[in-house]
């Protein structure tokens, strides 16, 4: 069932019945991107919530001068939208882009009202995912105040350990907020087992 | 009423019987604290979640030097705590202390998941609460990033439109991440009616 890694993710907060499965998979789409297809785009309004079943994106914010600020990855079994665009239904400030090729679950907006109408539990669901990434935004924001960029990597690498290998890395210094080369030298030094 | 207000709060998102009035009734606490008083401390378990009936309250972060950066103001029916500290019972990163004598509602971690579990209702409740904070957390990581320093200003002064009377500009300065110096000379600007 290519459904079921999104039942077995809901399954460990709220387990679904059969029949709460089945009304959940008669809202859902899935739906295929291509490496560097854009799923969210910025002015537009963001429609889907949507979870990844494979595949890797990130998510984005270009400033007025034109640079680009990584601001969150996403991988197998997480969720990715731009939800203050999705929640209110206006013009995105953020990006999404597939990383490599894609295939993504989505759940529209007026859907998931509808479901958390008959599987009340969704709310419960999407109470605690969007409690845990406010709590990992403002850790961020934190770590950006106050760890050295080597702790902030290694906390990246456990944050996201499969992603490491698939992005180029000089997407992973944008989303550290360190350049390309000063990443490459912290990558070394730890490799070197120096400090 | 003394809770009238938080029930008016919850109110606009979901109205509660008076039955489930009652049965958080049952399970909150006022408690009133002085100026300069910690509602959460760094390093303690964030016990609360504090709704604001009167007063206000400041959020904020120390860093390795020292330096205080606050996250966040509260005002009347206004919710604060440390969230990541309280969803997962763990040391809290931020501090929360009163910058006027304060009212406070406390809704304690365990009675918070009785009260879920009673009043399903309140899931969806604090799903758009958490939602709406995540968005502003969000934007306020993009704003730092893209908008001018006057601009900032001049939203903040939208988000918190009665607090900017009620405590030092150094705090707003610290809020905006930028100097009170900074601060004095975007305020006389816009007085004086330049740009």
């Amino acid at each position: 069932m290519e459904l079921q890694p999104l039942f077995d993710h809901i399954g460990q907060y709220t387990p679904l019945s059969e029949e709460e499965q089945a009304l959940l998979a008669g809202r859902v789409k899935i739906r295929k991107f291509l490496k560097g297809q854009f799923v969210v785009q910025n002015g537009d309004i963001c429609k889907y919530e949507n979870f990844v079943l494979s595949g890797s994106l990130k998510t984005f914010y270009i400033d007025n001068e034109g640079q680009e600020h990584i601001v969150m990855f996403a991988i197998e079994n997480w969720w990715t939208a731009d939800l203050g665009s999705f929640v209110s239904q206006t013009p995105a400030d953020y990006n999404v882009q597939c990383l490599e090729n894609s295939v993504l679950v989505q759940l529209s907006y007026e859907d998931l009202q509808q479901l958390y109408l008959q599987i009340p539990k969704l709310e419960r669901f999407f109470r605690i995912i969007i409690q845990k990434a406010f709590v990992a935004a403002q850790k961020r924001v934190i770590n950006n105040l106050s760890m050295p960029a080597k702790e902030r990597y290694l906390q990246f690498r456990e944050q996201y350990p499969l992603i490491e290998q698939r992005v180029p890395q000089y997407m992973i210094a944008s989303y550290l907020g360190i350049t390309k080369e000063f990443l490459s030298k912290i990558r070394s030094q730890l490799i070197s087992g120096s400090s």
